[in-house]
């Protein structure tokens, strides 16, 4: 890296995932737009193709008018070599496919278990973990080995494992884990700013919220707009739709699009537990006990999410296989906009170009004061030259912290029991999960269909 | 006090429920029997002629030949009179009449929600918390001004909740709680050690086990016998006995007594968590997810113990009744035998005259590392001269540790709800008990139900 | 408070020793700078004149034309009244008169002991602490009944005795305090940039610092200029001046200002612990074992610092008194220039209207992990709309770490000593500051000879 | 192992250090008078020699009548082959030779450095601790690769780094550490029970106490003999004895023996600090600045204790090689009596035999509060079969706390220095000792000396 004038050159970052068609592409506009930063971003992906398609993608950038940046995409077809020298690591990837993402979805329906994501916490979520865990290690150890002191980025869910793992296998390595979820939080309060209080064009960072929780299972106990408490506010927006429910989301209604929802939900825990919670309401409803909110699909449907099938997932890489083909051709032109992410902002801050305070995850060291030192918690943090440094979030109401401790300590498990080959501890961490509400027996049944399903991806 | 070569003299015990049909009679068994000590006990109860007559029946001991110790036993009708100049103060009270505890037990019945007891956790057991504190506090405050240096000994259920309820009216009060579930374990361990070892007549106080959790949801994660590890012969224990069961209630079996269980809910949470659960199942089921162990009548049949009526303990009530009366009208001779409690062991420790090493409910100061400090939790204590010193009793796996934390929070928001009126706080602990599986209105449906049920004793 | 726009009106502050003629005047000075921000001050102070005075001089600026925002400021004889409805007080006194200060500072010099501030620790800080605490009692508790929600600012000295005292008394305080030595060290460390690297015109906020430690004795692992790590240059800067020291004072040189210093000492340390002292050497020089720095005024002229002497200070307030009538009688023009200070930005970030990232004093909830949590510590927090969040600051070495803690219990031991009124206790604090290398009966002579000197301020 | 009835047979001992003429005789001495254990003791020492000659003086016993356990000694020069299979491991060694011995006490003289024993804390203290650190990563190793499950004895000092180098190395090592110091002060309460209370023929373990602190600088809060406290009648006896002291060494009076003082140095620090200082007078001087009690040779003679010159052990030594060479030519008839240590009683407990309460050094889990979970304390524990588990001790008043913080600190970057070589950190704790009163350049010149001294044991 050289450090000249306001800008900084020659950064190379690593990206993990690189054939991606999300994530990827958000990186790659965003980083198209600053005019501070330039650099190499090389791409390594298992499946090299899509990779391939990234760095043409991505290298085409580099001859138009509206771009202020040109960075050079270089596909590399080994972890190491992708990884030395590397500034930044950005990793995201699917942990196997959608086959087994099929199993942990839907194989638990066959015991009545119903899952709106399966990503993150439920039966799924807790088997994706034991998959991804083994793919982590080797991540964590290549870091170590090529680039120990460059800052790595995860969006891989299950967020909280995947830092674990990096954490517990390299103990150094200075990774932080990144979500979305709060900001669609602080773009609700917008909406409600401006329905109750007619406030217009408030832009969501304009919202300063305090973050405590774990990822997607994020709360809110202070929330404000300048001179403004928000708590308030959303306390009367809850009233006025808490029964038929808001809807914020981008595509279309809840109804015929898995990503949106009424905000039922989280209107449902704000009366519960007085903190407003700060993720979507297919995250949220996996986390508490199975019968409140999925109980079966017309549960579901009374609290107005969708249930994320995995044959929808499959239609929608349909439809971004072809997007991709059509900007490698050039039939597509890519359109470069702001992403919403925080990705670049954040690098910019740890370069020393500006501060920024954002959501992140990392171990607890303190920020919340009643969840044990080391777990993977997500709170505030101020990033600034080589610093993420979290802010002191204070403490979890005891009813939602004894809900996060037990989500923690099954993460942890997972974790422990990848590392350690020991199935009957991952055992324990599925059966103690809320959602899943089956006799030793069943579960044990369960878990070892499950586990099958995936068994290529495990060393258990 | 007076210390005179190995006795000490002119000890002042204070008896709140001094007339008390079951706890009261063991002290006075145990004291006679005591030839160290001598002293005065002083009875103060509500029930002004339950205290008389316990006088009588205490008095008449002295006159007897087979009594070591002569204590003279004297009523009080005021509380403060009753407390004034007390070394030991013992609590033991029923908070509320049977009427009370009908609706604890049976009312959530109506919602489909079964409790075996009903006194601890579960909306029963929070509910009679409530009722309880209130009671708690006049006790601190009367023990702060009349005796603030005496030693506390609370039998009182829910303990956790009167324990939390001391230390936090009166900070400095040396009050620890006592309960024999985990004795009851330790005898089962005997039993254990006789039917795969042929190891006979150990007694139950030669079990040595670290104990950890919190009252009547307590753990053993360490148990042996001489230089025997019993963790090896529990396993196999349990899987000779996991399907039939194991019975070892004193009267009869555990189809016609509310006491008895057959140990089966014990047994598959060792299965589920590899740790000994240290209390009959009747309570351990209610700490777990509704669905387990009393999803309904049938569940609890199927796993062997009895649901603990309030109908039964009226019927108790009159046996209890009529033997006091023929001790006191002198036609039932007192039966002078050892209780099988710790509570003149622990005075004697106390005093000094021999150390004790027994499980007791306290304040956490880090005995158990994974818990919060200050959260009141059952482990082992040294008992010395005016000293009950906690030992370390080390981590809770997570699995437990996070069912535990969500009890511990329940009770201590039912505490606070309690000191500072707050009934939404009450209610927000009541519908985040994992016996309470109903949507937010019929959680506040029963709330409100039995909250108009106890709420002559509640300032709420 | 109304918010419109982007301002805020009808601010209330309250300046407790508001007669002041030195933060006092640099308040006037920002607020009137200050254009989003419009209120009233209420000046309270034992010296009423000095208080009338300080009116005059705010209320004059009202009519001026370089003025953006004209305060109303308000003389209150009444503590209740003045501090009734206040949205902001802020707190800077000096406890007792020079005569008392000059016992701190001069007394232990006749057993040896000199001291170059005697205002924080060492015999005099803790004595002054002493007299202090009962001021800071009355503060807290007519906060708390007339102003629980208002935000305190202090300044007084002894910072982090005057900060325990307030949180003790009324734990719910919203109180933080605010020191500018380590801004001074900023200012120092773009000396550094320039001497070494010929970078210019660097304003010390762009000097991103670590900060962590207790007041006047708070220390840097972490300093950076946009993509600049300070530290490896600092170590230069170290090398270079260690035998000669580097001046930064604004008034003349160390041989004749109290307050500049040659940071020899700052140097010194830097190579024992390899962090940078933030304070200046005077203050630094106490917290070190006596025969370092200040063993006697030889030892104190090698490391080329200054005693400051209360003979100094009597000449520094009569001119200051000068200035007060001049500026009263408008002989002399009140001159308005940023004062350097945050308050003002931290009253505007308070007020949601910006956010601001500076360093204050707090108790620690963990920001720094191994100092014990509620002991008064500083370093960097986050303000926000009615928040002020501090920053994980992460460990102190070791060395370090052992030599704050004993101050730290010497600070708490006074506050408690004061307010239990335990003589006993305050000595213990004092025979342990490491300055009082006595023996025991001489330190009793002369902590009873300094008492007696400070008796008429003391409730002991 | 065997367990048979009361007895366990078949015990395999390793004595590292095995040549001993002290530790190692006090348990052949112990062993032999101990009919519930029997098994074999392996000798390991890199003086082979004085190993051979233990092992005849330890297989003679076998022969007497007096004996009623005879145990097999048996010599291995192997350090892996002595420690393969064993049950415990016994670590006596001395770090060196008195030439290091020598530098370490006496280097720092020509400093105007005087230290009373020179081998916990002090410059000696320190640089014995960087001697020994590479031989106790050896141990660790080398009981891991052997012996994981053995528990390990350690009596050699410094007490605190060689307990924290086993953790470190191996962190899940059954290790404690035992010292005599505060059975002396036991010893000294039974004398203060006769002079004021005449209550004679207590025994030291009668007496109860509590026990907190790090080795050779431990501290009682509370200490009783049955239903007497006795911390009344310490502060009568300290006011009694104060001025002249009082002695109970065995040997002599403090004039003519290094291990004999008059406890007025103990007495001092009740005075300061309201606590027993369980020590011997010469191990605690050595914690406290030096200017209080070994500023020179007129102060310690002040305060009546010796300095323990390198010279008096060479010819202590000699006396022992004589009795030693006696005993193997059986000119000497080897004396069994109680040696008054624990350790036989320890490893009774451990095999489950016996409860035993007793003092031992442990890494910190929380048995006193306020010193950092993982340092090295001492504290009391209770041994039970197969588990030390610590008493919680409570809290370190705040002045002692801080100089118990500061020697931990100290402690801990030796071992750390040692582990990683980092000579500039060994050089940061050697500074930071109470005893360093020198200037940075003093400082390091004394340091590179006294490192030069013992270069050959480190790898620095």
């Amino acid at each position: 890296m050289k450090f000249m004038g306001d800008k900084v050159k020659d950064i190379k970052i690593t990206y993990i995932g690189g054939g991606s068609r999300g994530w990827a592409w958000s990186l790659m506009s965003d980083l198209a737009m600053e005019k501070q930063l330039l650099g190499t971003v090389k791409l390594y992906d298992i499946d090299y193709e899509a990779a391939v398609n990234n760095e043409k993608i991505g290298n085409a950038l580099a001859g138009r008018d509206d771009v202020k940046s040109k960075w050079i995409y270089k596909v590399e077809k080994d972890l190491d070599e992708a990884l030395k020298g590397a500034d930044f690591v950005v990793i995201s990837i699917l942990p196997g496919t959608f086959n087994e993402m099929a199993s942990d979805v839907h194989t638990p329906e066959h015991y009545g278990i119903y899952q709106s994501v399966g990503d993150t916490v439920g039966p799924g979520g807790l088997i994706r973990g034991l998959r991804t865990v083994p793919m982590y290690v080797k991540f964590a150890k290549a870091i170590e080995k090529n680039c120990p002191k460059a800052w790595v980025i995860n969006y891989t869910n299950p967020m909280s494992i995947c830092m674990k793992a990096l954490y517990t296998v390299f103990p150094k390595i200075k990774a932080f884990g990144c979500c979305h979820e709060v900001f669609h939080t602080q773009t609700l309060l917008t909406h409600a700013l401006k329905d109750l209080e007619g406030i217009e064009d408030v832009k969501r960072e304009e919202i300063k919220v305090n973050v405590l929780g774990i990822n997607h299972f994020t709360w809110l106990d202070h929330a404000s707009y300048k001179n403004i408490d928000l708590m308030p506010i959303y306390k009367k927006f809850v009233d006025k739709y808490y029964v038929e429910g808001y809807e914020t989301g981008k595509t279309g209604n809840w109804m015929n699009d898995s990503f949106t929802c009424a905000n039922r939900v989280k209107f449902d825990l704000f009366r519960r537990y007085g903190l407003i919670a700060a993720a979507g309401d297919r995250h949220l409803a996996e986390f508490m006990q199975g019968n409140w909110y999925v109980e079966n699909p017309e549960t579901v449907m009374h609290w107005k999410f969708g249930l994320t099938t995995v044959s929808w997932r499959r239609r929608d890489l349909e439809k971004r296989l072809e997007k991709s083909r059509a900007l490698v051709n050039g039939e597509k032109e890519f359109e470069i906009k702001p992403s919403g992410e925080d990705g670049v902002k954040q690098i910019k801050a740890l370069l020393g170009l500006e501060d920024l305070v954002t959501n992140v995850n990392l171990p607890n060291q303190g920020q919340i004061s009643n969840i044990g030192l080391g777990n993977i918690v997500e709170t505030n943090a101020l990033f600034r030259k080589d610093q993420v440094i979290p802010l002191m979030a204070g403490e979890l109401p005891g009813a939602i912290q004894s809900i996060v401790t037990r989500h923690i300590c099954n993460q942890n498990d997972i974790v422990e029991a990848a590392l350690t080959k020991d199935r009957r501890k991952a055992f324990r961490a599925f059966a103690n999960d809320p959602l899943v509400t089956l006799s030793l027996e069943d579960a044990k049944e369960l878990f070892n269909q499950m586990i099958k399903n995936t068994e290529v991806y495990l060393e258990l």
